[in-house]
């Protein structure tokens, strides 16, 4: 089974597959809840990373600061666990934009069963920690879609 | 300064010390968001073990089945990020018992700043991964409190 | 790019590709030396699990005793650091077996660089940590050379 | 049982208490091999503190350059395996000096069973990565032992 390396961009979500290694799992015989964190980062990164957004690139256009993204607010919702060697899938929707904030709506699966759904909220901060609003362009590149406003 | 390795036990609450490490961190300089949910989980594992509940002990007296406790939901709001070498601490209130859900409020604080504020709710599940309810004397030791049921 | 999402599967060796992502990164700017165990232990699951040893049919056909692989000895050379989006290559070279003991060479590279070596002593332990020599069976599976006997 | 959060500083040595977590454990039962990394910088990260050594201020004295601790080599003998709640010591004895290179002597240990010895090499990098001699007041402040040249 042959699979791009970054996973595939499809026009309003991405999809990367990734396999469980012993690292992911713990001595009750199943994924660690916490290792489910790297696996939605690694697709949210790469969903990024293809929509053409550059860690080295984040660049506030107003004050020229160096921004980076930390995540601000996480619901997770565990439903079945992955085991060693299994294959998962973790899809990640388009943003929505609701003011400073992206959410990002994504889904691990293994075959047809849903293991996990997570609403991860993401923000940009300067390097003094401080909250800034995604720029245009970033908001262009990456087609995120307007939410309602909170 | 000297800290119980196990944290302090008080009436309605647990808090651990722990330290930050290089392991902890990643490349933006601040504590990886993933790996607070291993803080989280130390001060929740050794919570309920000075509360006198062991791996190795938990037991179904109904069906003499072996259960574990499995995370099923989590809310996580990141609010400031903590650094290397940095000493943290993680507070664990009393589990609030919602039918067959166990809700532990957890905070992380350094010292003043509050740096997440979670919610987790752990179940209970069989070796097939089927939810299983509390024990009452597991829910007498825990000293948990009665939610709402829903 | 696409690649096996297991790895490619040469005569005498090994190679799979993976990417740098925030987890494996420290506060240094660079990936934390400790990852680096889980790339070197990615390809080597992937490389047995390719030449048809899985986890849960390991077995020694003279006791029945259930098996598992144990790493018993670790010799790493760091010669430059992987950063953050990067994509490396683990190679891992057949084995080698000195009497109870497999020797896998590995070495971990970024284009032409060499990042890491690493010489890696597995062993099968039974479920009460002794060693155990490998069954024939899975020698010619994975077609292990036989080194000098020590 | 109370204990120092960054552990003993003695004469020659350092040891640190630490708990095993569900994080540090695999599916097969025990900790995950590579888990005994982070066990094992721990150690050495907080007896360098105690000697006074902080990662702000590693400084060349000759260039005024920003310098980092880098592992260099390991050589890791992995003799028992540690499980889910056990308390471990890692015990780091003083530093030899060969050149550029301090090499640190590290066990880890249950009780009495000893679990893992370990030749740590660690080095100075300068931000590009190149290899710089450890200081003199660092030296002084480490009271590392001079080996042998080679």
């Amino acid at each position: 089974m042959s699979t791009p390396l970054s996973g595939q961009l499809h026009s309003d979500h991405h999809v990367l597959e990734q396999r469980v290694y012993f690292e992911d799992t713990d001595f009750t015989g199943v994924v660690y809840h916490g290792r489910y964190l790297n696996f939605l980062e690694r697709g949210r990164t790469d969903y990024v990373r293809l929509l053409g957004i550059h860690h080295h690139e984040i660049g506030d256009g107003l004050h020229g600061e160096s921004l980076a993204f930390a995540v601000h607010r996480m619901e997770l919702d565990f439903k079945k666990p992955a085991r060693i060697d299994e294959i998962i899938h973790i899809r990640t929707n388009r943003g929505v934009l609701k003011g400073p904030r992206l959410i990002f709506n994504q889904i691990i699966t293994r075959g047809e069963d849903v293991l996990l759904q997570a609403a991860v909220t993401v923000v940009l901060v300067n390097p003094q920690g401080r909250l800034r609003r995604f720029p245009q362009k970033m908001i262009d590149d990456m087609g995120v879609v307007q939410g309602k406003k909170n």
